[in-house]
């Protein structure tokens, strides 16, 4: 019988999903229906496909979730996180299964034994990171540990980033994702296990305690720690374990750089500044800053970095327009809205670029007595500015997901991440068909 | 006609306010009510006085409420800041003055318009600080300008500390009021202003970037900026001065110890530790630093900090217990309420201690010509453990506020703080008689 899936959204991270699920469809006899807040954009992904369907959506419409849920087989949120568990209880209700790209949150998690009982599949964490990290990394720790190998650390790393011919600036960055989120990155703590202990990481260190990175081929990148790497000592079966972080990969340079930001207060994301559209940004740099007699903003930041006013630091800085006579165009924001509004128009992810998702994992492990690296590394160049890295990285892991589910092949119920072998394996599998390769080194330490 | 004052709160604070009222309630013939979550608390400040009432009153009952309020003449909010909005509505309503010790908000602002309509004065920020330097430094700012003074520059400091006689730990500190506030002082940002611009202190440079305060006969003290000076400029009516700045008072050396808090991470108040009763103090304060092979954690901490194992800060720190082997009492909670818990069982203000609020505020002004900086300093100490120093600093003025108000003294009406001189001249010379009392000085610099 023909199957009906449902995708809520068409942004830019759905646009792999959808092509895969409409470019399968007649051989696995499914329809694809895609609900967005535009109906344009979603009308342009399904492309006249004849078994695509696309409609108007409003994920926080209680309605409208009740009526599209019910018509589906299954359901792939592309929603902010946040609005996962709208969408997930309506398909409790149903009886229909889940897939998404994000992490599992405590509400997510709550769900789990309904699902079970219901003997359904909400899988998670299946897009690029969360997501093909969870499934290499537990390729990689299933074979070594059926081999006898004792796994003693795991570092897992990934960046959205721009691909090399469209590097052109200081930080090797441009807004390929989520802005907002890069902005406020790491605020809290961060949370890992070193040598059998967890360590903390505060916000105001989290950008000066980076790794180094090698990626054969691209060179060395520099990698902050991620939220949350404790809780993966669990998700991955590793009792035991001395080392075990997950970290978000930079060009090399960009951690000093932003560093620079939560030093000076412009992350600050807890007070607004009420009059801040009569301020210039060089206005509102000086706020930051302490001027002594005679001395000009910008030495007065290059005396406060303690780096000469000629550094790269200072370049770094300067190019992003900190110190700029451009009024600042928000009324009552805050720091990190203002730094935000500033970026976005320095860091532009053109027509004609095209970004690059990078991942490596390093797994140290000993096996008869002697002590071993496995290192695995993979990078995706965007086709174009429609099929760009993450989409691809984000979409076609969660399309094989759902096709795995439609097609029985999952044997777990509930509320689920990628760590299983009949997961894994085949998505991996697939992915290498679609140029989603990672190349693995293993030296003696 | 008899009138009747509705005390909300019988706390710490309101033991001299109460007192006070109690004391001039036969002469100008009122009755005091005092209402509390504890009865017994409430009927120990009345302490079978004929004019005093205790009742049992629950602030966040809307029918509590409407009965007492209705009853009243004029209502003394004690209750914590965020209730002082719900009592200001059913002043409204039955048409009552209110005052309080509290910093006006956003919401308690709104109601001006329709208090001055109906005639009512809710008087705010009339307590210790803020209080008695508003008082103090409207004072001295009228003067000066009645005499022809060019205002410059204005600082003004205030601390609630320990009296040097129970000054007996390293941090000169113990909890006389609120902790959990002195745990997260100074998140978010601090704005002030100086040599005429607008300068925003971030959290992570507050407790380094302090003034040093010299108080007669009691030594040197360090302040660290309050969140808002800036909007003070409006207050205390200083447009074209080039430097306002209220600030906190320390002892030396605790602005660096609890800058160290910080920089480890540990006052950190958005995200919680899950399993944190499994930990001691010290794992927990391991789980922040990063130690090389052979190195205790006491070593890594001073190294962290770069500074020597027996330096005074080292001392400060582990007086406090942080590297003890003891477990800490919370489930699932933050860094800031570990530490809570910990500093709570150290910094004990016994009932044999007694407290002291120091004041300080320094003008510069130009006149005729030459410069002059008048400095004009208070401290007072706690009687007993009952009518502590806060005690007094805080409920004086605030009674006083309210017999003015009741005596038809004050002119004004609407959501008001203590700036004109109809309050600030006769609170100032009462409090005199309650040993409350500047002393000033004036050099030419």
């Amino acid at each position: 019988m023909s199957k009906h899936i449902f995708v809520i959204g068409a942004g830019r991270s759905a646009t792999d999903l959808i092509e895969y699920l409409l470019n399968q469809a007649t051989i696995n006899d499914w329809y694809v229906t895609v609900g967005d807040m535009s109906l344009t954009l979603a009308a342009e992904k399904i492309n006249g496909h004849p078994r695509g369907k696309a409609i108007y959506f409003d994920g926080g419409s209680a309605d409208m979730r009740q009526e599209f849920i019910a018509q589906a087989d299954i359901v792939v949120s592309l929603l902010p996180p946040a609005m996962h568990p709208a969408v997930a209880k309506v398909c409790l209700q149903y009886e229909k299964h889940l897939v998404t790209a994000s992490y599992i949150s405590a509400e997510m998690a709550s769900f789990n034994e309904e699902a079970k009982e219901k003997g359904l599949i909400f899988l998670n964490e299946l897009g690029a990171d969360p997501g093909i990290d969870h499934l290499n990394v537990m390729r990689g720790l299933d074979k070594l540990r059926a081999d006898g190998a004792k796994i003693l650390e795991l570092r897992s790393f990934c960046g959205s980033l721009i691909a090399p011919e469209s590097n052109n600036n200081l930080w090797g960055y441009k807004f390929t994702w989520s802005p907002m989120n890069v902005i406020v990155a790491g605020q809290g703590a961060a949370s890992y296990l070193k040598d059998g202990k967890r360590k903390l990481i505060p916000y105001n260190r989290l950008f000066t305690t980076t790794d180094k990175v090698v990626v054969e081929g691209l060179g060395e990148f520099e990698a902050y720690a991620n939220r949350d790497s404790y809780g993966y000592i669990d998700t991955y079966q590793l009792e035991g374990i001395q080392t075990l972080l997950r970290g978000t990969l930079r060009q090399t340079g960009y951690c000093e750089g932003w560093n620079a930001f939560i030093r000076l207060g412009m992350t600050a994301n807890d007070y607004k500044i009420a009059d801040a559209e009569t301020l210039t940004y060089k206005a509102w740099t000086e706020s930051f800053l302490t001027l002594q007699a005679g001395e000009s903003v910008e030495m007065a930041l290059a005396r406060f970095l303690d780096t000469e006013i000629d550094s790269d630091l200072m370049k770094r800085l300067l190019s992003t327009g900190i110190l700029s006579e451009e009024k600042i165009k928000q009324e009552n924001a805050t720091p990190a809205e203002i730094l935000y509004d500033l970026l976005l128009s320095r860091w532009v992810f053109l027509e004609t670029d095209k970004d690059m998702l990078v991942m490596a994992d390093k797994i140290v492990y000993e096996k008869e007595g002697n002590r071993y690296e496995k290192t695995a590394t993979m990078a995706v160049i965007g086709r174009d500015h429609e099929h760009t890295a993450i989409s691809q990285t984000v979409g076609l892991p969660a399309a094989m997901g759902v096709k795995l589910i439609l097609q029985g092949k999952i044997n777990h119920t509930g509320v689920l991440m990628p760590i299983y072998p009949e997961i894994y394996q085949p998505i991996l599998s697939e992915l290498e068909e679609f140029g989603i390769v990672f190349s693995e080194k293993t030296i003696a330490l």
